[in-house]
């Protein structure tokens, strides 16, 4: 189960600590194993030495990992290197990168052997808010997100900061759009410190209370539920839409637009299904609506692409028979979750984001 | 967690328990799933609808499974067949085949979308009494044994004595072995009741009674310890040195010799390191070597082919570190985990089975 314990959110001068359960590992005769892609090799594998002050006593696993080739060939690939360096059962997996890095390899590590230890190191701030929490692992399967995946919570997981200073500004305003839904589902306060700071200055975002708290949000939520059976289905506001959207911009080839980004229209869109179940009112939508759209702006879909948008909502995991599944709000700070959408309400959403709301914005 | 309580031993005309918690998966609306292969579709399939009185309301996957295609391009199949049917995480996975099916069908269900209810229906007398039970599920890789897999058990598991009627003898066998093994490491009045029957009457074999005390033995050691930290660990006994014999075998394509034949030979080397390490008596040795024999007589292996036995124990996956871990026994009826045997010993153990044992039989 993770919770809160587990989460070791540390700072410059602290790798002392890190760097003694990496002993004990070692001590242990335990072998350690890090995954990474090129970049977190490169970029996030030095920080992490020069907060420990010593090279890590660890084999390498460095293989090209992003969101493309979050798949089993990978796995297999993954699987391949252990077997070579001969890992066993005692062995540990740290994962040293992004989502996709700890997502898959949290995944590879619990099924290698019938589970061997991980522990994550996640460097972006997405990661370290959102995906690294809760112990959700997954691969891509036929081009579907996350299809084949296990609920298995890290041993650890180690937030640090530092990593955060090398990302780029699109990829922390993807993860406030996960912070804002952190506040828009259990905590009113979060929400508004949040919409009040300036997203211009990077400082802002990253700063260590603000991350903190949305850490706190989501592994108190999901020590509730690790399997996802009602509480943490909480976590799922923005996210129906948004992935349906998501998967319609990866078939699609479209313009680079993030994840948070996509969440961001999801949570307007179920926003608006909320006011259409008359949940919430339509003050608080607006003010909604209002403070979204002013991190994360509509972006272009053409009406005859509902249906696909629509199409990609069957394999959302979140389905159950016949009926759409959706978490709404019924206020700011409060979710509601199991609310049963009818399928033309979701086109109604749809309008309402890429027509209604970008007519007002001209 | 398997208890005995999920397991259900019936027999015939008690087909209404099992038909009437299909009736509540489809009053559920939840899809059923059936993963069979050509065999158990033809021998089993009819057996159980028989049996349930009724053609089976569920979607066939029927694949050529058999240990040498127990691996991820199989379970790739079975989840793309899964998404094609629009499985959700509410569909439920049916299982109906020997130990091979039930160990890749439920590693395939643990996985989907995070892990989708499985139950097993084992069709051979192996799988009834070990592989279907405890929850431990694995694939092939790299052309070694379940080195990718999961403890994930199974929802229930149905043990139905009718399907044995369709099994070779040889098959019956195999199991048998599990059984002694069952009794060696837990239970001497069992092991005694074993010793003393025919095995050339098959329904000696398949005594209900029987199969119900192996699962007991097994369901007993697997409550205590599911992610075989210790107790668990028991039921290695035999199986350190058998399956590396098996992986030999396997990989010089000799004579089809199975999987039990291959743990009553580990049994027996294991039994004699349990005797260099002074834990047992030669008496009980002698006991145990003379009456595994007369069921499982030793096969050729050429002296020159022992280091390719022995290295295959380097992918065991209850090797920790440079040290081989067995499970031994102290008496007829009592193991004792976490025994740490020399490389050398190993050597000895098995010039003992393939050179002084054979050497006696002439």
């Amino acid at each position: 189960m993770t919770t809160i314990e587990n989460i070791l959110l540390t700072g410059k001068n602290e790798g002392q600590t890190i760097l003694s359960f990496l002993k004990k590992y070692n001590a242990e005769q335990r072998k350690i194993f890090v995954l990474c892609n090129p970049t977190t090799q490169k970029q996030c594998l030095p920080i992490l030495e020069q907060l420990l002050q010593t090279k890590l006593s660890a084999q390498l696993i460095v293989l090209p990992i992003e969101e493309s080739t979050k798949d089993i060939n990978t796995c297999n690939q993954i699987w391949k290197t252990l077997l070579d360096f001969q890992a066993d059962r005692k062995s540990v997996l740290l994962c040293l990168g992004g989502g996709v890095i700890c997502d898959i390899g949290g995944f590879v590590a619990a099924c290698f052997k019938r589970g061997i230890e991980h522990i994550l190191f996640p460097t972006t701030l997405m990661a370290q808010i959102d995906a690294a929490i809760g112990g959700k692992t997954a691969i891509n399967f036929c081009n579907e997100k996350n299809q084949i995946g296990l609920f298995a919570p890290a041993t650890r997981t180690i937030i640090l900061p530092e990593f955060l200073e090398t990302l780029p500004r699109q990829e922390l305003l993807s993860a406030f759009a996960e912070m804002l839904k952190h506040g828009l589902i259990a905590d009113r306060n979060y929400w508004k410190q949040l919409i009040n700071i300036n997203i211009n200055n990077i400082e802002e975002i990253t700063n260590k209370e603000l991350i903190l708290q949305s850490i706190k949000i989501k592994t108190t939520i999901c020590a509730k539920d690790i399997t996802e059976d009602n509480e943490r289905k909480k976590l799922n506001f923005g996210h129906t839409i948004g992935h349906a959207i998501e998967a319609y911009l990866l078939q699609h080839n479209a313009s680079r637009i993030t994840h948070g980004h996509c969440v961001a229209i999801g949570m307007i869109a179920e926003t608006f299904l909320s006011q259409q179940k008359r949940l919430l009112s339509s003050d608080k939508c607006n003010i909604i609506f209002q403070n979204l759209l002013s991190f994360f702006p509509i972006f272009d879909i053409r009406p005859n692409d509902y249906e696909k948008i629509v199409a990609n909502l069957q394999f959302d995991k979140k389905r159950v028979g016949a009926n759409y599944n959706f978490t709404l709000l019924s206020d700011i700070g409060v979710a509601e979750i199991n609310q049963q959408v009818e399928r033309e309400d979701i086109f109604k959403a749809l309008v309402f984001c890429f027509e209604t709301l970008k007519e007002r914005k001209k």
